[in-house]
């Protein structure tokens, strides 16, 4: 029901450089056409599949899925930015796809090399529904931006084996996936389809998980399978498969698999109206949001695993914090934002989307990190064997490159966030430069926005529409924002926020402006006490930006900088740094090593000196951009 | 020259523990007696190699190492408690291990019950050296004890063996052991048999260790054995065998290896008056107490390869510090002084001594532990993989149960860490209660000890002497102590401390008294502010003790937990409290979660309440008697 366009002097850098950059250098990271860089061995495993080359499967077993993520961002580009040669070339990769599909709709370059005999007996690691998963996100994306279906109708081919192979009729398999994205993949197909099978397969998936007896111990049992997480702190929980999903109350074991199964349950809770699901995945989001997620939107506290930990255990150094695991919870609130237009799921996105996912890439889109972490000793990256998944510098691509084609469908699909519509009230949920068009009843109306954002925090929108149309606009009031002020017409208007949304409601008519100022000072951020490693440090944050120290503008010895009890904020508009940024500068303090030489470890009734020290804060998401340096988001106070 | 014998309030309780309840344990820990621990297998392990019984070898590779140890700690007792009962069960012990041995001398009942034709193929991982090492001291011990040579004679033809396969002539192995001992070892015995070929194997094996070409690439080449550490942070420095030892600048690798090389090569040295050897000794003694050891005395910053990691790396709580490896420090430490009587060594085996080695015992002598944090969440034990090695309680046996009869061998031969002589100069480096007796020239002298260390400062020394004699008392003053009053004779006498002792030369006469008071306040200890790990915390010592917090006397989230800028420490006696301590309390203050409600995570200009908080300290050595519970040494200033 809604369009939306995006003209945004932030979004648009980015964006254009996914496109520009982003885009062709992947394509050439699948093709292994990147000197140094870990070879993808993506599309070669395509045309050896289908039989055009011949030689062994490459890479991962999930090694199909990262052209399928590629081919869903070229999809959304080609949405804004219509471009013939990229769709040729994305065609080309569709006819080799398509190729490798075996005649009974069969897809999976892994089995389909090493042999078809093993295929669907490793559900729990093999990732086949998985990569069928991406593929089919592909399609539907592909066909709806250039409405050719030959991916979309291979796709439904494949669906209609997995059918014939899972499902609750005696004599198909039980199982469902070791890594959940086929279940969003399956709701989305639906969208398109409506074809009710395809909705009941999702939930054949989300209910069948983590049901006694568990399905993975019998099919290791059946096929002699390996068990790597065994007698570790996560076993199934590692798959979110120990248990039914209703049951699961906290947010547990690999954070990116969590996150895409918790989207999938929103999507069948939504389209079926779910109640006892919709209480999951609330329970869920509330377990992630209030006890396990760090301030940059970040989740994944553990390397082992690449997973949840416990309550409040929030290491800044030892971090997994993986890209993936943040664009997967921008996918998770905004499904619980489209089931219930509350602001709380839009905070969590917003956070995770300026922050994490936007520190996955480098500004030039060339290179990304897997692993965002808030605390970084370049020296314990390389000497300590616990830090070692840490790098200090973003890489040019990786053997596991799930995260780079992620954050190109994220970023490239970003319309897709912005608003959401129930009956007549219009909810905008994240601010950028555009146009919004809706139509309430049959009446079209657009909305034209204009924003700093999220450098400032003024929004002016303007309305087009034919007729004078009534209906609400629901205007976001950002979490972080703690005073606004509303103009219509020019004429301030009080209102209050009601579960995170200010609603405009009246009859609107062409030409009405709307300007809704966002106070967006530079602001101390704590973290609850019971965050035992933020105890003692507080953080900076301006809008939904987390802000922090770099020893390229600080110096080293970071854990030695102290906010000070006045930090007196001040602010610049630095256009020709790290992309054009906000910095902040604050009076802070200094402890220093005076006193003390390397000789010394411990000594008694010696104190520590402490100078006043300027400190300079960037943006979260532009560190190590200036090379490999010390950084911290959590400074002592 | 000097005998020591201990009459101790402190150490007694401790001694008469591991006599009376840790030895019998052990012993029925070896035999696979202890119910609910994880079986040893080591005595029957000999039987089967002894062709009295049959089956598999049982547990690790290197478990002949424990009844060693163990029977080395049965002989320090048999020198200071005959015990009739346990030198025959002992005896019975050597008669079954002797049995085990090969005609041509080896010894070792892996190979022996697996297959001696691949004996010597893996120097790098397989242990066969390091269970000769811990044997030949054993053996070298109970002689030392028993006056009985069944074990000493057999490991002297263990050491024909060896010799007959390594050593520099043409034909014979170039290599050393992947786990260092023996060096330590065949030193002992050269002190015995005075055969120089005994002090040459040592010589061999330290100054092997590191050429190039290095031996464990090569043996791993000829006989395809595995690697673990490679593409790791450690590769062959694990083994401290990356280069020649005389090139080795910091302590690296698996600190037990580590500490257990350099106090052979600290051997080889004074034996051998090598200053090449000797200065390295000193550079990594001082990489070690300098840059890279725990307050406590730990060291190992590393759970991966239990290792050193780099400089000022000294996380407090995935830390690694091992038992042994502070036992080892002990080693370490001692010969440096038998080398050259500093204060500094004698301060970094009184570290590890009161801190780290006690900590590694319950108060009952029947549990243990492994790893020494200095901060424990029992939570994350439980929850966290990465700290899944630090436990919160002592355990009652390890599959690989070096710690325990370490602790026992070490405890029970404390006698020969509290005074050397030089000349005519006696070197007292501990206060214990009980006597010294030194021949001086051809006269003999006593010293009768009397002290409340590590309670209290004070320490008492009345001299028995036949004639009068001419010698230096040389009393070590402690690295902790700011200040002390010396008497002689009940006469104040004034004296500086020269490397860490202070002076008395004077012609002594029987009935001579000396009263040396050690103050001893409760103090406060910064570490370096290079460790970043501390910054913004400060410890609590008293005497040679560290001091800590338990949620036991404290109450939970210890993170919260604040020193206060004014502690007013005060002190008591509590002699029913963990075998009998010093409790410490201090005014300190109490940061509440007071305004924090358990589902906000982050939030923007709010407060932490602070609230002034009486603080208990119990040593850190008899932490977690009372259950598992969290537990700190650092804390937040």
């Amino acid at each position: 029901m809604t369009a939306v366009t995006i003209r945004d002097a932030f979004w648009d850098r980015i964006r254009e450089t996914v496109r520009l950059e982003g885009i062709p250098y992947q394509w050439k990271a699948l093709n292994d056409e990147i000197e140094n860089a870990a070879p993808s061995y993506c599309m070669r495993n395509f045309r050896i599949a289908a039989g055009k080359e011949s030689g062994p499967h490459g890479g991962f077993m999930f090694q199909d899925s990262d052209v399928a993520k590629w081919l869903e961002g070229v999809a959304y580009t080609l949405e804004w930015h219509p471009d013939q040669e990229l769709e040729a070339t994305a065609d080309s990769a569709i006819d080799v796809i398509v190729a490798a599909q075996q005649p009974d709709g069969y897809l999976d370059t892994f089995y389909i090399i090493n042999g078809l005999d093993k295929r669907w007996t490793n559900l729990m690691d093999c990732h086949e529904l998985y990569v069928a998963g991406h593929m089919i996100e592909a399609a539907v994306a592909y066909y709806q931006a250039t409405g050719k279906r030959k991916l979309l109708d291979a796709m439904i081919r494949l669906v209609e084996h997995i059918r014939s192979v899972f499902g609750p009729e005696e004599g198909k398999l039980k199982g469902y996936p070791g890594h959940p994205v086929i279940e969003m993949a399956l709701m989305r197909l639906y969208e398109i389809t409506q074809d009710p099978a395809h909705l009941e397969l999702a939930r054949f998936f989300i209910d069948q998980r983590g049901q006694e007896p568990l399905y993975f111990p019998l099919e290791r049992k059946k096929h002699g399978n390996g068990f790597y997480w065994e007698n570790g702190v996560l076993e199934y929980a590692y798959y979110q498969a120990h248990k039914p999903v209703r049951e699961q109350k906290d947010a547990v074991g690999h954070s990116v698999r969590a996150l895409y199964l918790y989207s999938g349950m929103a999507d069948v809770a939504r389209a079926t109206d779910d109640e006892t699901l919709k209480a999951a995945c609330e329970r869920l989001f509330e377990s992630i949001t209030q006890r396990r997620m760090y301030i940059t939107g970040a989740v994944g506290s553990s390397e082992y695993g690449e997973a949840f930990t416990f309550d409040y255990d929030l290491p800044n150094d030892t971090v997994y914090a993986e890209t993936c695991a943040s664009i997967a919870l921008v996918f998770f609130a905004m499904r619980m934002l489209a089931m219930n237009p509350d602001g709380r799921y839009a905070d969590a996105m917003e956070r995770a989307l300026y922050n994490t996912v936007l520190s996955g890439m480098q500004l030039d889109g060339k290179r990304f990190f897997y692993v965002n972490p808030l605390e970084v000793l370049p020296e314990a990256c390389a000497k300590d064997q616990r830090k070692r998944h840490v790098k200090a510098e973003r890489q040019p691509w990786f053997g596991c490159a799930c995260c780079p084609p992620n954050l190109i469908r994220l970023v490239t699909s970003l319309e897709k966030y912005v608003v959401t519509q129930e009956n007549e009230t219009l909810y905008v949920h994240l601010y950028m430069g555009g146009d919004i068009s809706a139509k309430v009843g049959d009446e079209p109306v657009t909305l034209h926005v204009q924003t700093g954002y999220p450098w400032e925090g003024g929004v002016n929108i303007s309305l087009s529409a034919e007729h004078e149309t009534a209906f609400d606009l629901a205007l976001r009031i950002p979490g972080w924002c703690a005073q606004y002020t509303l103009h219509v017409n020019g004429e301030a208007v009080e209102t209050q926020a009601e579960n995170g949304y200010i609603h405009i409601r009246r009859s609107w008519k062409n030409g009405d402006s709307v300007q809704l100022a966002l106070d967006m000072p530079a602001r101390v951020v704590r973290a609850n006490p019971r965050v035992y490693e933020n105890a003692g440090k507080a953080a900076v944050m301006r809008g939904p930006l987390v802000y922090c120290l770099e020893e390229q503008d600080n110096g080293a010895n970071l854990h030695l900088v102290r906010m000070g009890a006045d930090p007196q904020f001040a602010t610049q508009w630095q256009p020709e740094l790290l992309g054009g940024v906000v910095t902040i500068t604050s009076c802070g303090l200094r402890e220093t090593c005076d006193g003390w030489d390397e000789q010394t470890l411990y000594a008694c009734e010696r104190g520590i000196e402490i100078r006043p020290a300027e400190l300079k804060w960037i943006p979260y998401y532009a560190w190590a951009n200036r090379g490999a340096n010390e950084m911290r988001v959590w400074i002592r106070t």
